[in-house]
């Protein structure tokens, strides 16, 4: 075997290396989204085995994180990427935290599904359901932009958190209404105040990852950096 | 010069900047215990100017994370470390985040103080900011166990946070009975709300920062682990 077929073998294995972590970070967004959508079945249909199940399988998020990450610092050390190589190991450490983040938020909503509730509870458990949809939708769409890393979808999705803040905005308001016509329904009602500061999290996490892949693909750190200035570049 | 004088320049140097980053993340570290400091302050006396000061320095603190992370970055790509070299340059960028996030509870406790608060609200507001002084402890001693890559100090420091936790359940309930004695004080209560749930976040985030000492000094990943598993190693 002559060098340079051992650099293309070698460079051959480091991007199915690079190529393996992408997976990974894929499925284990693919395995937090169904935890959001199963937190959100459960409570809707107020399904305590089903918020139990959530509960239980957030050990499987947090060890993808820890697994991915390892697999990460592996690859710094030993293949000591540059430029985009390390850009993308870097976007992808960063994205399972923020995922991993989103998996504790499916255990807030799933507990909330988990307490006893009085039917006049029961519209308000709709509006967060709701709202949990959309941010599911912006979570599917994110790992969409993450798959492609699609900078372009990216920069979209980004914008799509301020819509979220103006519902999770609404439905606080609709809950100091509920817990001041009904101050006995104050201690269940911030569970659900709680599920509703989860999925608005759900939210800011999915917007972080935007900012990972235009990280990724432009080289830029954009946090803390307006629209105007993005789309300016 | 040989080649051995060489290395050796080349090795003071690379030393030289990890102690630059670790000195950068420790002046990070002392803005954000300032800024957790003024906030406190703020919301203790109702200064409003001192709340407004805290809020406009987060910037800074916004700022110093994005050059920090370059900085990693930079170091990553040029020198290309390996074993603790590299686990400190990891350590170090995660212990940004969450140092950045800790500014943000920051600005969220100044935004509670800056609300006009009636006076049977006062003793609410001398909880919180008794759990903050609290918090601020825990993060200083955090910050001095990052300082010196304690092992120790961080096993002890990451058990604190349980401490802080209790401390915040209690504010919760009183909350909750102040709410429900005087429903139209609820709009008003639920930022104080939000100011307690930013101070018990605060003791998240020093919990993480001292898994990221433990990864450093153990080259081990404690996140997920229990306390039992944590000693026995």
């Amino acid at each position: 075997m002559d060098n340079k077929q051992l650099t293309r073998h070698i460079s051959g294995q480091f991007n199915a290396e690079l190529e393996a972590i992408r997976n990974k970070v894929l499925a284990m967004g693919g395995l937090v989204e169904q935890q959001l959508e199963q937190a959100l079945d459960a409570l809707g249909t107020l399904d305590v085995e089903l918020a139990q199940k959530v509960i239980e399988g957030d050990h499987r998020v947090n060890g993808m994180e820890v697994d991915i990450d390892e697999e990460c610092t592996r690859i710094i050390a030993k293949r000591q990427p540059a430029a985009s190589d390390l850009r993308l190991v870097i976007a992808i450490s960063k994205t399972i935290a923020d995922l991993e983040r989103i998996g504790d938020a499916c255990v807030r909503i799933a507990k909330a599904a988990m307490e006893k509730r009085s039917n006049n509870q029961q519209p308000l458990l709709v509006s967060i359901e709701s709202m949990g949809r959309h941010a599911t939708r912006l979570l599917h769409s994110t790992l969409d932009a993450l798959a492609r890393m699609d900078v372009e979808s990216a920069i979209e999705l980004h914008k799509e958190d301020a819509k979220l803040d103006k519902e999770y905005e609404g439905i606080i308001r609709q809950l100091m209404t509920y817990m001041m016509e009904d101050p006995r329904s104050i201690p269940g009602i911030l569970d659900v105040l709680w599920a509703a500061r989860a999925v608005e999290r759900v939210g800011d996490r999915c917007k972080n990852i935007c900012e990972y892949v235009i990280y990724y693909v432009k080289g830029r750190d954009v946090r803390h950096v307006s629209y105007e200035e993005m789309e300016k570049d």
